[in-house]
């Protein structure tokens, strides 16, 4: 999608430690108008999917996974970070390492959202090495539903998750895959 | 909205301590269709009001933030409850302390997307005893920006921090208001 790489030229910083920060559209401020074309490529390469269920992770995932869910005319379902009071204790969970934050945390989905007749679309922000994205494969290979693939906003491809992914067969589809980055240039891959 | 009344007859649950769980709809799996029309009913309250931006609480008000604000035509802004390496540590903090999950944390927003010039409508899934909403006016006012109202998706008044908030002269406007809650009954308030 050129209009997600030109975005990324536009307004994206490159931060220490392999960052790429786009708080302007992405994930901080949300550039809404721009996100429901996101959401609308996302569904387009998707349509002829049977998708039933668009599965994202708080917090970052919600809004692209929203507007995809939406263009799809779907429901989305959150798996959540943080366990909360209002949450069911019948969940499939998953161990999740973030690349951004350094740390470990349990990742978990009431059980009652996802169903083995689900046929699911995993969304996200971010690809880097696709530990997220296994913890949310790892949920669906739990309800018995269908994995019908995954579609990110920004893959960054140099760091390898995307393509052992797709080695394994998954399909994942990235709107921008950034190929090299460093404080002052950045490329992209275009398949 | 009339509508958000039936939608949690319909699907909601009360759990133990006063929590009302809506998760089918509106923060573990949303129905962004219903959604939708909640965001286009909250762009309708305020759409005289020149809204610039709409913030919101992560993570689950931004599912109805980022489809108020589309409906709205403008950006929508996340305050973060958990600080993440991409987030500039120039931000505006509160403390908040969670009903729901029973704890207290720092909340945070990037100062680069909340400006002096700024009217901004806070937007929330829940307002229980205002905590969350006192957090968000405490940013809006530390950026100089101009607090338009609040617009949340389901209030419990018998907590009353939406009441308090009015009284001060705040404008809040909920879609359903919930003014007796127990395990086997739930009832509405309407102005």
């Amino acid at each position: 999608m050129r209009a997600m790489e030109e975005k990324i030229i536009a307004e994206g910083t490159v931060l220490p430690g392999n960052i790429l920060k786009v708080g302007s559209f992405l994930n901080q401020q949300l550039d809404v108008q721009f996100l429901r074309e996101v959401g609308e490529e996302i569904a387009r390469l998707f349509r002829a999917d049977g998708v039933t269920k668009v599965l994202t992770l708080e917090a970052s995932g919600i809004a692209i996974a929203t507007l995809a869910a939406l263009s799809l005319g779907v429901p989305a379902v959150i798996v959540k970070k943080h366990a909360s009071a209002n949450q069911s204790k019948d969940v499939y969970e998953a161990e999740i390492a973030s690349f951004t934050h350094k740390n470990t945390y349990v990742a978990a989905v009431a059980k009652e959202y996802l169903q083995a007749s689900d046929r699911v679309l995993i969304v996200d922000d971010f690809l880097a090495c696709g530990n997220a994205i296994r913890g949310l494969m790892h949920m669906v290979r739990e309800a018995g539903a269908t994995l019908v693939g995954c579609a990110i906003a920004i893959e960054k491809k140099f760091q390898g998750g995307g393509d052992e992914l797709r080695a394994e067969g998954i399909r994942v589809e990235s709107l921008a895959m950034v190929d090299h980055m460093t404080d002052d240039s950045l490329s992209f891959w275009r398949p």
